[in-house]
């Protein structure tokens, strides 16, 4: 699939991960059933771009144990994107056996992080990528592979990060054959200054807003960075809906950027996202039911849409968009 | 007192106005030793900007009976700024028998709200800040005369707000004899990118950065939208400590801004408050031991200072500054 497809650069594009990075850490997760209405509510409620698990093992981490199958619910909806993560060899040959669209690696940017993190050198992270795409090559798998740089605005191990090591791994990364780049503040250690150099500097280095951000609300950060990675011209952002989600070298942390809230601010700032946010929130309540003790984030599911906003009243036609599992092509109307 | 020394616009000045807007719909609120408390500890952090009470009848707002009491912690800290609200002339006269530095007056954008907040049309709101003015003036009392112009961003009543409108009430204010004007999303229907341009267009008009911005958190937005201010020239940010208030025209809303979640945003993007996050968050406890019932919110107080950060290593030498109660000039390093 070429990237200019799922990728789009004349809008933004919105990535829930919540059933990947929000089921991370959790100790009760959604049972397969669950998974299902919460992507098939998501995407009736205009949501295209999923991250829906890691390939990894079920033994130690059972809450993906069921991805082929979510996998499979994308299988007749080619307008839907759905990724999910590998850390090593045998999680890239795993996911070649299945229809996903993107094969998401990560690469920590530093070394310390790395090590705790896939027990591989930075390099030897880079190699898996390299790896991935000649496999996907060879077997004409049609995936992308994508990376994100975890750490990317600061270690919780090592301290700070500097850009110019961030933006070599993102050119090392694109070299090794990379389709698309992202780079994370894994443990929200960024404010939105930060975010929008380095979101600037990767805009120059790719040559376009086809590379993601992924925030973490750790440190209540995560819209005023997301709203600078807009500004710096970024077109991919990450997000879970209630802000699901933990970081292991994060203690204390709150999860990722909360996706509906991520939807509010795009839609203020004149970029129509499809996305309806009545129905949107309305997900929140699997995963209620599905994980009562973890907490839910987020403030457009308390405080609902402001009466004045003007898309939110045009909901008809947002739901003929949903219907057709996409964004409404023809009354597109980019107004920033 | 000249407005250029209650606010230098070489820095951002933060205002804590959890003890007035704070109050505003608690059902429980502090004693007054647990108030001075509060002021003590905050002061003792580095904060140097209060708002601490509204001069309204004690038989409806007993939250702020001890209004009178609590300005005398003032009296013997010259560096310190204390302002409080005046809703009308019975309020003036009150504040003129104290020693206020600031009477904060309020404007609303619209004349729904005007009429359903005081009970006043707009242009009699501002015929009161020329009144407070003018009995300023004859009296020789030093407080300032603010004005803050409510839903300046929309507004729950009538909807939509011109920034034309908004522009021509900070004018005519200014005409009326106000020492600083400010624009407050009273309901938290702002984005980012709305509050930079209006905040943009007021710094034009007020020819500096001394005006004050002042957001809810209702959306979720309120550290994006600071963030914008920021951006736009503005110096005067206003939130709560634990992000602690509401607003009767916005139900289901959380506070305002979250106090120490904006130091954090003001030091992420080189502004030096000289504010010690630990020793602010620590005020929390008063808040938690005086309205148990009251949810409080912010990031910073659950995951702590990310241990990159330069600035928070430095905590001696802002301890010295706290002090003094004021901010340390001699070590002040604008790093924008």
């Amino acid at each position: 699939m070429p990237v200019e497809a799922a990728y789009p650069t004349d809008r933004i594009v919105l990535r829930e991960v919540g059933l990947r990075d929000g089921l991370q850490l959790v100790k009760a997760w959604p049972s397969t059933d669950q998974k299902l209405d919460w992507l098939a509510q998501e995407c009736a409620a205009g949501v295209t771009h999923f991250e829906v698990g890691s390939f990894l093992p079920a033994s130690r981490f059972p809450q993906f144990a069921d991805l082929p199958g979510l996998l499979e619910f994308f299988r007749t909806r080619p307008k839907l994107h759905a990724s999910a993560l590998v850390l090593n060899e045998r999680g890239i040959d795993d996911a070649f056996t299945t229809n996903v669209a993107e094969i998401a690696c990560v690469v920590s940017a530093t070394e310390e992080h790395s090590q705790a993190n896939i027990r591989r050198s930075r390099s030897e992270a880079i190699d898996l990528v390299r790896g991935a795409v000649a496999k996907r090559n060879a077997t004409g798998h049609r995936a992308l592979v994508s990376v994100g740089i975890a750490m990317a605005f600061g270690c919780s191990i090592a301290g700070d990060v500097k850009s110019e090591e961030v933006l070599n791994l993102v050119e090392r990364c694109l070299e090794a054959g990379a389709d698309l780049v992202g780079i994370a503040d894994t443990v929200g250690f960024a404010g939105p200054d930060q975010v929008f150099e380095l979101s600037k500097a990767v805009h120059l280095l790719v040559g376009s807003g086809r590379f993601s951000v992924h925030l973490h609300d750790t440190r209540g950060m995560a819209i005023a960075n997301a709203s600078a990675a807009l500004d710096a011209g970024c077109r991919i952002l990450d997000g879970s809906l209630g802000g699901l989600g933990g970081c292991p070298f994060a203690p204390g942390a709150t999860g990722n950027a909360v996706f509906e809230d991520l939807v509010f601010l795009c839609e203020t700032k004149g970029y129509r996202t499809g996305i309806d946010l009545h129905a949107l929130t309305d997900v929140r309540r699997i995963q209620q039911a599905a994980m009562p003790a973890e907490q839910l984030y987020g403030a457009i599911a308390r405080a609902g849409v402001p009466k004045n906003i003007q898309w939110a009243k045009g909901e008809n036609r947002q739901q003929q968009a949903q219907v057709q599992g996409g964004r409404d092509e023809e009354t597109y109307i980019p107004t920033r």
